[in-house]
């Protein structure tokens, strides 16, 4: 009778995961800027237009390797996301948030 | 017999479910930088003798509402964590790793 665990939620419905208080555990995709507005399926000129910059600015800012927190959130926000700051520690992460347009947030 | 899964879940041992590779979802904690240095037990003092600054400028540092990445990193790392920049959209979340200093990461 007894059934692994990873059987169990295999056969589970993502809701019913959530619902449970679990989640799948998946490593993050990590990409640059440009191959994430990619994914996102805009082009710079798109992105441009969103951010009422001209294209050459998004083509720059995507060749920076540091910026203002400020300027990667509107950046991320324009592609339709949320930009978080995590602080991660061996015994936890921290989501920091004086920089957050709202104080409380979820990953 | 049948029974719930966060009945299930909740006897097994933090062990048992990362091996499932399953992991209990958890709000993250959220908090400004000077409390999380409280929480890491690290005065300013202590901080600021870490970054070779001195202690008016970790308070200075704490009031910001915006700064650049690398500053921040360099904050945490101080700190003994790691910075984790994270897009987040409601389809997934993605690792930026334009500013960082290993390319894979994982939160």
């Amino acid at each position: 009778m007894a059934k692994k665990f990873s059987e169990l939620s295999a056969k589970m419905p993502p809701e019913a995961l959530a619902q449970a208080g679990l989640k799948l555990q998946t490593m993050l995709a990590a990409m640059p800027l440009h191959e994430l507005r990619r994914a996102r399926g805009l082009s710079q000129k798109a992105l441009a237009d969103i951010l009422q910059v001209q294209q050459p600015a998004i083509a720059k800012l995507e060749r920076r390797t540091d910026m203002y927190i400020s300027t990667l959130r509107s950046h991320i926000e324009a592609m339709g996301g949320q930009l978080d700051i995590v602080a991660r520690f061996p015994d936890g992460s921290v989501n920091i948030n004086n920089f957050a347009d709202v104080d409380m947030q979820q990953v």
